[in-house]
């Protein structure tokens, strides 16, 4: 199978999972279940599901331990955009084309549909039948996502990010910023994975991390260039919201070209990070350049 | 030591390691640590350590088992409180007597920082040293907290409320929004302490499960009537708060005096749950007395 297939036949398992661990849900509170739905439905691309099954193959985790972890980094990743969009925040109207989840409901029940992704995120990593091995390992699987999400993750970049917004940070601070808010959560796509995996080369993982960190900052170099060159209509968002917020972004700190540069001295680096591994990383290698090269 | 030491004793206890917890963390999002530390410390009655660790004592599940999980309990409880009080939903300027999250930081610190509470809960249960016989349930710890804190618990319950809120739902209904708002994590707090019980005698857990669901309906009652006849200084917050928004409240469903009837049942039904249990329950006795006593 061809790498854009395979990410079609990704994405489509990972969207039938979501529609059923949502589905599965009582009816007692229909509103927050539609707008649970609503964010975790309106057409994400699937990135993390995708890098955690590139990996998993690539280790032989079973496929059932894959789709787990794809399912609950999916929750966390949505619960995220659902609060980043809220207008104490970015305040954004659209999201991949269609209303966000504050608009399409209210903000209160936005605030609601996050906070309850974020706990199924961990209920259902907790309760999901895994393999056994990976099952021996769910305690670790549930805190390396925990704290990928938290303080010390997601919420500490995102924090960083409202901090400096408006003023101007230095490249290093940048990086700080997205390796948190960004990168944690693709790394952990990584580590989850890793750990799940019945046996794993020596260095193995801390190769696979490195590749990860780069390829998350590239994420987002990307992310910055598309704010700047790409059209509302690619985008499904507003394009130059950055710029209007009053972000730091790469091409604001090193001009367009210098920003395409550093995305390719990241890709560079991820391909680097994946020598000397004993698999076929063909596929990792496919998903960096998937990264750096998407239109939207 | 008599009850009043003993719950001393336990809000400093709890209180000190979430002190720890959060000066533990590094310092790349200052602001929100401080709007973390502000959440957890502005005054908690510690009410859900109270329950884990009474439970916990009768149990005899080890001191630091109970600390961990009345930790993570506390979290959720905080950053609940956190979301409630934001503009978009109960708009909540004052609590315990101090300024709400939103206030004293920002908003979008505060959405944050709920999150991040959520997130350290978590981390926290999973990372945290536990004894071996908790360590091997680690798992099933989580599961209990996640299910607790989200759709099927506390964040349904959260939007049952707000659904209704404005109009009127019948006692039955109003029983369900507080058993998952309220009462979920009351329960967790008390299957999260028996799942860490090395020993438990048949039939145990269900009963206590039966008094835990019954205090925490009568938790509320007594909210409700506090909302009615206290007093803002004693409350903390501005009393009357209920009513001026429309909530479904049990004095509005059944009169004050229909209320202060039905917090009797509850707190009886409590006791009734307990009896035949081989175990000294008075510490459980005192504390259903003291939720329904309570002046603030």
């Amino acid at each position: 199978m061809n790498f854009t297939a395979l990410h079609q036949q990704i994405k489509q398992q990972t969207d039938a999972s979501l529609v059923a661990l949502i589905d599965d849900l009582p009816e007692h509170a229909p509103r927050l279940k539609a707008a649970m739905r609503h964010a975790l439905l309106a057409g994400g691309k699937r990135m993390r599901p995708l890098l955690v099954q590139l990996v998993g193959n690539v280790l032989d985790v079973p496929k059932r331990d894959q789709l787990a972890i794809s399912v609950a980094i999916e929750c966390i990743h949505a619960y995220s955009l659902v609060h980043d969009d809220l207008p104490a925040m970015d305040d954004d109207d659209l999201r991949r084309g269609q209303p966000t989840c504050h608009i399409a409901f209210d903000e209160a029940t936005a605030i609601l549909a996050g906070d309850a992704l974020q706990a199924i995120a961990f209920s259902h990593l907790a309760d999901t039948q895994l393999s056994e091995f990976a099952h021996a390992n769910r305690a670790k699987l549930l805190s390396i996502l925990a704290k990928a999400s938290g303080y010390v993750g997601m919420c500490g970049g995102q924090a960083i990010d409202l901090a400096s917004t408006g003023t101007t940070i230095d490249l290093a601070a940048l990086k700080t910023l997205h390796t948190l808010k960004t990168g944690a959560l693709l790394k952990a796509c990584v580590e989850m994975t890793c750990i799940a995996a019945e046996s794993l080369d020596e260095g193995a993982q801390e190769k696979l991390l490195a590749y990860a960190e780069q390829i998350g900052l590239a994420f987002q170099v990307q992310d910055d260039i598309l704010d700047v060159e790409g059209s509302s209509e690619q985008l499904g968002k507003p394009a130059g919201s950055d710029i209007a917020l009053g972000k730091n972004t790469f091409p604001a700190k090193l001009g367009l070209e210098g920003a395409k540069k550093e995305r390719a001295a990241l890709h560079n680096n991820a391909l680097q990070a994946l020598t000397g591994l004993p698999y076929n990383t063909e596929s990792l290698i496919a998903f960096s350049e998937l990264l750096v090269k998407r239109d939207h």
